[in-house]
């Protein structure tokens, strides 16, 4: 039987959306009506949801549960809550200034600015908060680990508004993308395998290695894409003076340097055998867009 | 022996001073540099450190340790750092558009809008992973009001933006002010008794007492005192139309108000006897300020 990471990633997609719909729904009564309607907005309807089935494809590998109400689906949904975050904020005016994310207005473009500072402040709170409750010994670890690495995305960031006014070397760019966007995929990686109650520590660097190739290929997406095809706009970092991995070092460079990243994360998956099935679709998935 | 409630906070601010200096010297070799000094103009230097008081005063009336290097003084670095982001995040041009915080410029004034909300969306990170670091059992429950409470004051700061634009009646204005400012207040109260090993819930509740009375008395303070005493812009509130208890029932009703939830308070921590001293003081002294 073959394995076929879209149907994968659908089913993870609509199992998330309930999770996420039934979270929502019962933190909502806390009010005010206005900000959770903001907050559905931005978290609800749409994404390809690639951190939770990063997440559970890892629990997998590692011979979790990944059943409705485990720890690795709480985790999920705590995880795609500061995804969900740091889009919001990154769309800010003062950021990257977008007015398009998944093919729908920005949230500050529906709902202002200052709503859309406080959802972003909100759903990383709201994150945490539903980690903790979960009850279980490991969530804990689970905590510490996400709110490290989501540190970890900020400071990312930070460098990549530093690379603005001054053109990043190769060493200050893969130090960007290591934070930037690593650090969430080295967090569903790492957290799926605690999960699991294995050792998160390869895990995590094996996530820290496909979020660099993940990266990479977006950017060469940015690249080569057009805005409708991407549902927000395209050519924007270019545009922007951005320093990414394929203006310092060539398209075709950045392409080989990817591809021996996600050669390093599957050879990283070999001794997990066949329970990484999902984790190496994913794997070649995240690779595959930047084609 | 008389106590002197502005000993005690000069003590515990020289002493937050240097918990923070040494967190944040830690954390700073993760660079990137241009962040972490904006994380620190946010951070140190200034303030009256009243929640991390709060938290000390209340594990003490609880009979916990508040030596440094103890769990009440960790949960007072987490608190304090949330605090910090609020203030930052509050301040932005689309909020509170505030050029003024601690009688120097705001930190948008200073490294720009994006910094600003890349420095606030940090240290909530950081203050969670602060706090999980400890490895003391209790942490995770400490981190779990930690995040419930900074998600009711996003809740807050909603329901004033909604209000700015509708003048809110006393009950809307009562569950504002009990998000907005209380949450924090009740967390540092609720959270000192936590460390201390006694039941959190009717510490908590207490807090959340003191905390109306706080912001009743800022409301007050903000009517009558000017900018250079405030280190940040007076008559603010008014002028932005906002919905404040002074407000709503005038001042004379609302200094009443803020009397009775003292003395509210005041009785709730007879049972716990001389050891609550400061907390006295202290909760005294959040009144005092509005006169």
């Amino acid at each position: 039987m073959s394995f076929s990471v879209d149907a994968y990633l659908r089913s993870v997609a609509e199992r998330a959306e309930g999770w996420l719909e039934a979270l929502l729904a019962e933190r909502a009564r806390l009010g005010p009506p206005e900000l959770w309607a903001a907050i559905r907005y931005a978290v609800l309807g749409g994404g390809k949801r690639l951190r939770p089935a990063l997440v559970l494809a890892s629990t997998e590998a590692h011979g979790g549960d990944t059943s409705d109400g485990s720890l690795s689906t709480r985790f999920a949904v705590a995880l795609e809550l500061v995804h969900a975050y740091s889009l919001v904020h990154d769309d800010l005016p003062c950021m990257d200034d977008d007015d398009l994310r998944r093919g729908r207005p920005t949230v500050h473009r529906s709902y202002g600015e200052a709503t859309a500072i406080l959802v972003g402040d909100g759903l990383q709170s709201l994150a945490l908060a539903h980690l903790l409750a979960s009850g279980d010994p490991r969530a804990p670890a689970l905590a510490q680990m996400l709110a490290d690495d989501a540190l970890r995305m900020v400071l990312g960031q930070a460098r990549d508004l530093a690379g603005e006014h001054a053109r990043l070397d190769e060493p200050a760019v893969m130090e960007l993308m290591r934070n930037k966007t690593g650090a969430l995929v080295a967090a569903a990686v790492g957290g799926g395998a605690l999960c699991a109650g294995a050792d998160p520590v390869p895990a995590h660097a094996l996530g820290q290695t496909l979020g660099l190739a993940f990266q990479i290929a977006d950017d060469l997406l940015d690249l080569t894409a057009d805005t409708a095809a991407l549902g927000k706009r395209a050519g924007k970092d270019a545009a922007a003076g951005k320093s990414t991995l394929p203006a310092v070092l060539g398209e075709k460079e950045a392409r080989r340097r990817a591809e021996a990243l996600l050669s390093q994360a599957l050879s990283g998956l070999e001794p997990l055998g066949p329970r990484a099935q999902a984790l190496r679709g994913l794997a070649r998935f995240v690779l595959s867009r930047g084609k």
